[in-house]
């Protein structure tokens, strides 16, 4: 089965709009086995569109169209399809209701502006969109079919998830298995040159196998066809589980900050960070989970050595012996706000972000981090590469994963 | 002119890898005045991408490919554009020289494979890159032009800057003088009705206007055509400047932590934080900026009441009279801030980011800023919609700006 990818309108022609809908689908799709053959943006013009709409139809056995399906004068998406058939735009009395009932919620009355969103090309199957106001449609065309949706993501993905991955997934018949785990600081390379006796085992055959990564995150994720796919995929995952060991953080939808929120939730204990070259990050990370209060007690950004001390008790001569990014500083912020905080955990880090403060002893991208607990504190250092935000991210999610292990 | 966009790549079309590359291209040209006309994916497939040049060719003057430039097999790109045009490969010797000198100082030797990079379609003009190992090329093909450069971002943004906005550049003649104004707080809808007697100057006939909303900034741009573009540009900006005055941040490449990082430094002044609902954002923003550390003293996330009582010394009366949600918390905390600090400047915040937590009283979104300085404090009431990370984001955008507003 062939899909291709058409969307319209001029604000993604101008780098005003950046089309995330598109690598959504295609990453959907794909989870079914299917890569899309083909992506298209074109302008709001009726040419451009109906040369489009010909072309895509000419090889691809589904197009996804999106946008311009809205009520204003460049909304012409219908327009086209119906003009590239032959055949008429028809009223559909039922989309009338809809949007009248919708204007009336919204003590708005319907304009002749708006009825242009129910009127579809003669012959179209019209798909109900219960997130706007636009309807979606699809009619066979040329040697396939075109599906018609808006743009507005949560519409464009609530009716790819109702209409279109269906009606693919119903075409390819079986679905194929997928899995995919989350490494934490193993480059993509390494990934790959684990994972060789996997990938060439003859009992993995026919599996796709592909690497991702979000530094200092690595995803591996494998898609296995046909029969008996579930198992296979269960086996590999064994597999991979095995490999990996504590450097699988996580798998499918897990992301760290919730994992570390959800682990402290689960012990009932809090944590207290002591942060300076990460300004807040670790943070701003844990905060941004839903309920993230009921584990963060007290953090603190204590860029200034006089905050360090006084905030923290980090003792001046501790500061003067051997500097503010030190594993002895790392470890004094991690106590001090564990204990100013009173929480069960601390966490300390201090580094050199950059892009200045660097010596030759300590280059930018030295951090030292610590983790304090109910039975002692660890400390690690490292030497990070990249700009001021690599080094940055790097260390705020270091010490989410140092967290996570102490955790466990 | 026409100008086309075509990126190959099997990753692109499976949602593993985002083209970032394209929008930043069409919003450069757009400010050149240019619109692209479209914009087509292909995987890593000869017959598809022989098919996209000799279509994009038969449209445009200039087609902008990217990708397939690398050593491995799936890379494609010279050997397609060959194949179109009916011409062999030849090796490039400056090119290969230059390969040389690279691999010898990373410690490696040039393999054959390697060497595929420095191999290009007979008639082709090398376009040497100065930030990797493959050059691009650009030849003509049908109607038009292609350029092939590769697709790593840095290398793509740095070609283009060499070579082909210059190109567009000298084609389209005189390049449209353009402005950009960036507003705090002001909804998409109410800039623009506020610019209508702008717009609809006959003075700013043929003036595109545009908005872009990345809330809770908007952004004016304005892009004028033709002789005496810079002076008529000019009168645009004072007139937006007399509209929107102090809602007016920033203006280019202008950005609201930056601005205030800069204003503190200025002034040889520091600020100190006392955060709950935003839960260091504020503090991570502007420890992004290098050179934060002269202008931050302290950050504190105090989430727990025990926290903000202990550690920025709020009343615990005040927090039993009035909640910790409340006007004279967010007080206490910029004041609590600022001396626990030794700043000259604190900023509190308290709120509720939802999604639980909220009351009829005070609803999720209810959030409470106050700045202390060195000629009292001041607060203000905020009610935001949006979820969770939206009512962070405004509280701490809102914060900044506030900050800013202080700083004048």
């Amino acid at each position: 089965m062939q899909v291709e990818i058409l969307a319209t309108g001029d604000e993604l022609l101008t780098g005003q709009v950046v089309d995330t809908n598109s690598p959504w689908l295609m990453d959907r799709l794909w989870d079914l086995g299917l890569m899309v053959r083909r992506k298209t943006l074109v302008a709001d013009d009726r040419d451009d569109l109906r040369a489009s709409i010909l072309e895509t139809t000419a090889r691809a056995d589904l197009v996804v169209m999106s946008g311009g399906m809205g009520p204003t004068e460049d909304d012409l998406t219908s327009e086209c399809v119906a003009a590239v058939l032959g055949v008429p735009l028809e009223r559909h009395e039922p989309s009338i209701e809809v949007l009248r009932e919708r204007f009336r919620k919204f003590g708005r009355a319907l304009t002749p502006n708006n009825e242009k969103q129910a009127w579809f090309p003669r012959g179209a199957e019209v798909i109900p969109n219960r997130w706007g106001s636009a309807p979606g449609f699809t009619v066979p065309v040329g040697r396939g079919r075109v599906v018609c949706l808006p743009g507005v993501p949560v519409e464009y993905r609530g009716l790819c998830e109702e209409w279109v991955l269906p009606h693919v997934g119903a075409r390819l018949g079986e679905v194929p298995a997928a899995g995919l785990v989350k490494l934490f600081a193993v480059p993509e390379s390494h990934a790959d040159h684990a994972m060789r006796p996997v990938m060439d085992d003859p009992a993995n055959a026919g599996v796709r196998f592909g690497y991702r990564a979000h530094w200092p995150e690595t995803h591996v994720k494998w898609t296995v066809p046909g029969p008996g796919a579930a198992a296979r995929a269960a086996r590999i995952r064994e597999r991979v589980l095995g490999i990996f060991g504590e450097q699988v953080f996580g798998e499918g939808k897990d992301e760290l900050p919730e994992l570390v929120v959800a682990r402290l939730a689960a012990r009932g204990e809090r944590v207290a960070l002591g942060e300076s070259c990460t300004g807040g990050m670790v943070a701003e990370l844990l905060t941004a989970v839903p309920g993230a209060s009921a584990v963060l007690d007290l953090g603190v950004v204590a860029y200034a050595n006089a905050a360090k001390e006084r905030v923290l008790g980090v003792p001046a001569e501790l500061l003067a012996a051997h500097g503010a990014v030190s594993e002895p500083v790392a470890r004094a912020l991690a106590e001090g706000a564990r204990r100013t905080g009173g929480a069960a955990w601390g966490v300390g880090i201090t580094g050199i972000a950059g892009p200045s403060g660097g010596t030759p002893e300590k280059p930018v991208g030295t951090v030292h981090l610590a983790v304090a607990g109910p039975s002692g504190t660890e400390a690690v250092a490292r030497a990070y590469r990249g700009d001021r935000d690599r080094v940055r991210r790097q260390a705020a999610y270091e010490a989410l994963n140092l967290l996570r292990l102490a955790l466990r």
